[in-house]
């Protein structure tokens, strides 16, 4: 691990560049200024080894791509442009300096590709590798910012993405190291490499008739009742007479995750509903705005509609079981 | 501690308004968005158990005031208004709701104080107790932003606040725990609950001939350098040809810090450039500057002056210790 605050410092400027449009002053002072002329998105996104990841399968590269991906995911769940991110960074005795430089080496390839320069951050020694990425965002230049909480009955769900392949990912990482890779190629980089969907998230944001948009990142079960604003941390306009009819078949589950689920006895269908950290968009559309939507994602699936019963259900049927959640005692 | 991220989320809520002037969308979606209408400063600080503090010395409340606490301080640094926070908060299993709620109202007093609400954060589990605190400002009715690495020869430089009287607690705490209290109020209090100077660093971004400002984390030793644009994280503008001379008496140092030092053999004026974790500011200022700045702050203290010559010298001698780092292993 590096020995002081200059040597990492000097690792960052050799990953990251420091200057950047939308940043007015990069690192190096005591706050950086970012050119903010108008709304500005703001999110922080944890990713705790033991929690999150384990090094035993996750590459040092990973860790910094998968870091940035699940923030970054945030912004395009707001339909946002990227401006600038943050890192802070808690460094164990473990790490080595091959192994920070990788991080950052993956990090910075996301970063760029992004257009998220980095604009700041810490750094700590601690007793795990912790990473915090703090991100930023401004209206598309659509110039709308989709929010939860603002569905009616009748609104339809669309979904742009996987649902259930990073959990078949993680659970196969968990059995097989990463010898998971050669057997789930696609589920294992669902979860070691997700694809934040800031493209898409700004499209959306343009479109007439798309009304609410979020990140799937706890699985459809947990983050549906989020999108339609019901929960302690309740969206402005969010109703309690609203529930979501999902229509699911097995064409929707991606095949690894067909064949994974099915291997273990499990339900592809019930995974696809549960399945977190996929980073899916979820969007919420107005009947008469979902031609448009589907027809500027090919990709898109329409899995349900809004509904003015409380509740979950899934072809029909009462769907009670709780997703992913990083946080409860498993 | 709490069982899952819901009852989290409503202590959250209990502790901090989820409205406030400046904040658009507050928590509970995927990003908040702050109401920002010019240049934004945005910081990141780590607050790590073990590493910057330790349950067996701090209360609860004292972990969440110092945590916001030294994060705003780069705010004040910069001589930036306030205008929100975001918390990431990793939890141990040893930390119950009883802790967490009182360490979630010492951080809600003085968000509420200084006028930086809660706009958002992360959750996780972790291996010890760590906060990361993103705070947000921008300039103050005066206009100015005040960053680093604009100072030139003659310039002088001014301290508000302490130096080495946080350092002086942590010593005493580190060896009495919570006796040192009694016996050290004025120390211990500004390890445990330093105050940042927010007010201060608005008033200094509205003086004439104040060129730079920076808070002083990491000693004067460490900082000074900084401030002067030096080192690898270098601001622009910053050059390479300069340097300090600092006029150290002892009727600088605060009586317990003198107290403390002398009573463990150690040279208070060293500890006056050395110690770190003060949050004091240090302006640079132009000459004909210096008089109002110091008219303007009684408690300022004029300490040295920017020179051509690199290197730091006290009182004519050079200086070359290192100052206080968090991160380099000690």
């Amino acid at each position: 691990m590096p020995t002081s605050e200059q040597d990492f410092l000097a690792a960052i400027d050799r990953h990251f560049p420091n200057q950047a449009e939308g940043v007015l002053l990069g690192r190096g002072d005591d706050c950086a200024i970012l050119d903010a002329i108008g709304p500005l998105c703001v999110s922080t996104d944890l990713f705790v080894e033991g929690a999150h990841f384990r090094r035993s399968y996750f590459t040092p590269a990973d860790i910094g791509h998968k870091a940035l991906a699940a923030a970054a995911s945030d912004l395009a769940a707001m339909g946002a442009a990227p401006v600038a991110c943050a890192l802070s960074l808690v460094l164990p005795d473990s790490v080595d300096d091959a192994f920070l430089d990788e991080l950052l080496a993956g990090m910075a390839a996301l970063s760029t590709r992004l257009g998220l320069p980095l604009a700041g951050g810490d750094l700590s020694r601690g007793p795990a590798l912790i990473l915090d990425l703090a991100v930023f965002g401004r209206p598309s230049p659509a110039g709308v910012l989709l929010r939860r909480g603002t569905l009616r009955p009748g609104d339809e769900l669309v979904l742009i993405g996987e649902a259930g392949l990073a959990r078949a990912g993680l659970l196969a990482l968990e059995a097989s190291g990463r010898a998971a890779c050669e057997a789930f190629p696609a589920a294992t980089a669902a979860h070691l490499r997700p694809e934040p969907r800031l493209d898409n998230g700004q499209l959306l944001a343009g479109l007439p008739g798309v009304r609410a948009l979020m990140d799937v990142s706890d699985g459809l079960a947990r983050d549906i009742p989020r999108l339609l604003g019901l929960g302690t941390a309740k969206a402005k306009g969010g109703s309690k007479n609203l529930g979501a009819d999902l229509r699911i078949d097995e064409a929707l589950p991606h095949p690894e995750a067909l064949t994974y689920f099915r291997s273990q006895g499990l339900d592809p269908l019930e995974a696809f509903v549960l399945g977190g950290e996929d980073y899916a968009l979820l969007a919420g559309v107005q009947p008469s705005g979902l031609a448009l939507v589907l027809a500027a994602f090919p990709a898109a699936r329409h899995i349900g509609t809004v509904s003015a019963t409380p509740g979950l259900r899934v072809n029909g049927a009462a769907f009670s079981h709780a997703g992913f959640d990083h946080f409860a005692k498993e």
